[in-house]
C-alpha cells in the first residue's frame, strides 16, 4: 500500500509505502499535490512576513539569517537541517521558486546539495488548446514526480490557461514571458518592446508565476558566433531575440532593461531562470563559442540579480556528447558563481528521434551527477510533435530515473534507502512490496502479470 | 530511402541512406543479415586456412602476423585499417567470435578501439518454447541492431532451437552451456559433472556457437564473501556453481578443468566469455569483495586461455550506481590485461522495474565510454517476466543509443557523421531524410504523423 501522509504542522507531504514481513515503511518524496486546496498555510506565512516588515524574497530572508517556514518545510522534505537550506539559499547555490501570489505552493528547493529536481513542460499551442486538458497534464506530470511545471502555452487563452494551472498547482510554475509578449504583437518579433514585455511579466507575476525564463544573455555581438553552426539557433526565445537584435541592430532589450526586471522580480520573489538562447541544437554545435559567450553574460546577469536579492538559476543545453558534459557544469559553476544549473537533457546523440527521452536521460543523469540541480524533461515526441499524456508520463519517468541515479551517485543522505528497500523486496520475492516501491507501480505490476498472471507467482 | 549494399568482394554489408537536395548518402553499419544464405564466403575462408595448415583461431593467426579475411571484412565494416584489427586481436584487446562451424557469420569485432557492440538475449523457457519464434526474435533483434545474440534457452528443444538460430544467424551466437548441462541432470546442480559439461560444450561447438559464457571464476573460497549481501548471488550460472561448490565442498569443476576447456575452445575458435557469477544484483552490493575477488580470478583465467591461443572477453555487472562505474572498467582492464569487457547494463538504480532498459542504458553508455567493448541489453521486462517482441526491440534500441553515445564520446572515426547528417536534415526540415536516418524510422515517422499528418508538414 502507498498512502499520502503529512508530517509536522507544516504539512509536508510524503508517499508512505507499507511493507510486508515486518519491514519498516518507506517514505518517498511526494510531488502529487493535495486533492483540494482548502488549506493554504503558505498564505499565512507570506502575510505574516509582510505584516512584520520582513524581506520579501527567500534570498533576502536567508541573508537576514531568517529561516522561513518555506525553508523549514523544505528541510523536512529533503531530510536535511533547515540551516543547510538557509545557508545554501544565502550563498546563491540554491533557489526556492515561490512567488508571494502562489499560496497553493508546497515549497521545494533547487540546488546541487539537494535532491535533483525535474521539470515537465506543458502548454497549449495555436493548433491545440484546451484549458482543462493542460490542468490535467500538470496533475498527471506531478503525479509521476515532476517537481516543477513550465507552461509554454502559445496561441489564444494563454492567461486563462495559466491561471487555471497555477490555482491547481502545488509545484512551482515557470513560464517564458516572451512567448506571450509575442502573441500580443501578433507573432512579429520586430514589434516587441521592453514595455510590452514588462507588462506581460507583471501580468504573470500577479498570477503567481514562480520562475521565468528570460533570454537576456543573447547579445547582439553573440549572434554572429552562431552563423556557422550545423543547426543555428534552436531555442525559440533565442531565435526571437536574435531576430530582434539583428533587424534593429540594437542591443537586446532584456539585457538593457535587466535592472528594471530585477526590481519587478524582487517585489514578487520571482526566480530568474536565465535562458540559454544560444544553446546547441545538435551534437556538432555543443560547447561552441556562441554557447559559452552567452554563458559568460549569464554569469554577469546572475551577479546583478543578486544585488537586488533576486534568486537565480541558469539554463543549459541541449545536445552534448558525453565527453563534453562535465565541461558544461564546471564552466557554468565557475562563470555563474555556483548558481543552480538547470539543463534540458542534454541529448547525447541525435540519431534517435522518437527516443529522445532516452538519449537525453543518459546526458541528464550524468550532468546531474556533475552538479546540475534541475533537469528539464524531454519526451519521446521531441523534434517530432506535441506530447500527449503517455509522452508526458514517459518523459517524467525517464527523468525521475536520471535524477535519482544522480542522487545515488552524489550520496544524498535519503536516496539509497529507497533502492535498498526495493532490492530486498525483490530478493525475498515480496512482489507486492516491489511493485508498491516502484517508480511506476502500475506498469511494473502489469508487466509481471503478462507472463506470470497467477497470484502464487507474486507471493511465492 | 534505405538500401542494403555490399562493399568489396568480401561482401561487407551496409545500410545506405539516400538523402535529398544533393546531400551525400550515408552508410550505416548493418547487422540485419542476408535474407538468404546461398552465399557463404566464410566457408571457403575457413577451409582455405585448414588446407594451408594455418592456425585455427583468429588470435593465433594475428600472432602469426596473418590478416585473415575476417579481419579484412571487419576493417571495412569499422572504417579502420586491417592492421589495427590484427594488432588489437594479437594484443588480446579485441576478439572476433567466429566458430569455424559458423559459415553464415558476417564477422564482427569486440574491442574498446572499435564500435561499441550490443548483445540481445533470446531463448525458450520451460514455460514457453517455439523454435520458429526464437529464430524470428533473432532476426528481429538483429534487424534493429543487435551485434550478437545469446541463446539462453532452457526447457525442451534446446539443441534444435540453437541449430535453427545458428543456421539463420549472420551475427555471432553466444550460449551459457551450463544451462543445457543442467537440463541433462534434470535441474539438480549437485548432479553436474565435468564430463556432462564437456560433452555439452562439444555438442554446442559442433553446431557453431561462437562464444560461451563459463562461470569458472566462482571459486569455493569466494562464495562466503556473498553471504552478507542484500541480494546474494543473482547470476543463474553463479548460483548453480556456488550450490555445487558448497554442497560438495569441492572446487568449481569449471576452474579445475579449465585447461581442458581451453583445448576444446582452441579447436573451434570459440571465444570465452568469462562469466561474472558473483556480479552484484543491487545497488547496495556493487563493487564488493565477492565481485572483485571473482574478477581477480577471471584475470588469471584470461592469461591461461591466451596460452592456448583462445580469445577471451570478460563479463561484468549488473547493478552499479554511476559513481562506481569507472572503477569497474579500470579494475577489469588492469586485472584482465585489457581483455574486452562485456557488461550487463549496468542498472544505475533499482527503483524502476518496467524501465530497466532506461536505468541500465544510462549505466551502459557510461561504462562503454570508459572502455567497455560490448553491452548486454536489458529489456523493460527485466526482473518481471519474459520479453516479447516489443520488449526485445525496446531493449535493442535503448542499447544502440547507449553504444552510439559512447562511440561519439570516444571519438570513433565514423560515429559523428551519422549525427551530423541527421542534425542537418532536421535543421533544413528534410523530414524524410530525418526519418530515414533515424535508429527507428518507422516510429519517428508515426510520431510525427500523429500530430502533423499532412505531407506539407513533412516537406515544409
Amino acid at each position: 500500500m502507498r498512502n499520502k501522509v503529512y508530517v509536522s504542522e507544516l504539512r509536508v507531504p510524503f508517499a508512505e509505502v507499507e511493507l510486508a514481513d515486518g519491514n519498516a515503511p518507506v517514505r518517498l518524496y511526494d510531488t502529487s499535490g493535495p486533492t483540494d486546496f482548502e488549506q493554504l498555510p503558505r498564505k499565512d506565512w507570506v502575510a505574516a512576513r509582510a505584516a512584520a516588515g520582513l524581506p520579501v524574497t527567500q534570498l533576502q530572508c536567508a541573508r537576514a539569517d531568517i529561516v522561513t517556514p518555506e525553508m523549514e518545510f523544505i528541510a523536512i522534505r529533503e531530510g536535511l537541517p533547515a540551516e543547510v537550506v538557509r545557508a545554501e539559499v544565502e550563498a546563491g547555490r540554491a533557489v526556492i521558486p515561490a512567488n508571494i501570489h502562489h499560496p497553493e505552493l508546497e515549497p521545494m528547493i533547487i540546488g546541487s546539495r539537494f535532491l535533483v529536481k525535474i521539470n515537465a513542460n506543458i502548454g497549449t499551442s495555436a493548433v491545440t488548446f484546451d484549458v482543462a486538458e493542460e490542468v490535467e497534464k500538470m496533475r498527471w506530470a506531478t503525479r509521476w514526480g515532476a517537481d516543477t511545471v513550465m507552461d509554454l502555452s502559445t496561441g489564444p487563452s494563454i492567461h486563462a490557461t495559466r491561471e487555471a494551472i497555477i490555482r491547481a498547482s502545488a509545484v512551482p510554475l515557470g513560464t517564458v514571458p516572451i512567448y506571450q509578449a509575442l502573441e500580443k504583437v501578433k507573432g512579429d518579433p520586430l514589434k516587441l518592446t521592453w514595455e510590452i514585455f514588462r507588462d506581460t511579466v507583471i501580468e504573470q507575476a500577479e498570477q503567481g508565476v514562480d520562475y521565468m525564463t528570460v533570454h537576456a544573455g543573447v547579445l547582439l555581438a553573440h549572434v554572429p558566433l552562431a552563423a556557422d553552426r550545423v543547426t543555428g539557433i534552436v531555442s525559440r526565445g533565442g531565435s526571437i531575440m536574435a531576430a530582434w537584435c539583428l533587424a534593429r541592430h540594437e542591443e537586446n532589450f532584456l539585457y538593457t532593461h535587466y535592472r528594471e526586471l530585477c526590481e519587478i522580480f524582487a517585489r514578487y520573489d520571482i526566480t530568474f531562470s536565465l535562458g540559454d538562447g544560444l544553446r546547441p541544437g545538435s551534437i556538432a554545435d555543443a560547447n561552441d563559442a556562441a554557447q559559452f559567450a552567452e554563458l559568460r553574460t549569464l554569469g554577469e546577469l546572475t551577479s546583478i540579480a543578486w544585488e537586488y536579492g533576486v534568486q537565480v538559476m541558469v539554463e543549459g543545453p541541449g545536445h552534448v556528447p558525453m565527453h563534453k558534459i562535465k565541461e558544461n557544469v564546471d564552466l557554468q559553476q565557475e562563470l555563474c558563481h555556483s548558481a543552480p544549473f538547470y539543463t534540458l537533457g542534454p541529448l547525447t546523440t541525435d540519431i534517435a528521434p522518437a527516443y529522445d527521452h532516452i538519449t537525453s536521460a543518459i546526458g541528464a543523469a550524468m550532468i546531474a551527477m556533475y552538479g546540475t540541480a534541475m533537469l528539464c524533461y524531454v519526451t519521446p515526441k521531441e523534434h517530432l510533435g506535441l506530447p500527449n499524456r503517455d509522452d508526458v508520463k514517459a518523459g517524467v519517468i525517464a527523468y525521475k530515473i536520471a535524477a535519482h541515479a544522480a542522487d545515488l551517485a552524489k550520496g544524498h543522505p535519503t536516496a539509497q534507502a529507497w533502492d535498498d528497500a526495493l532490492s530486498k523486496a525483490r530478493f525475498e520475492f515480496r512482489w507486492q512490496d516491489q511493485f508498491n516501491l516502484s517508480l511506476d507501480p502500475e506498469t511494473a505490476r502489469s508487466y509481471h502479470d503478462e507472463t506470470l498472471p497467477a497470484e502464487p507467482a507474486k507471493t511465492a
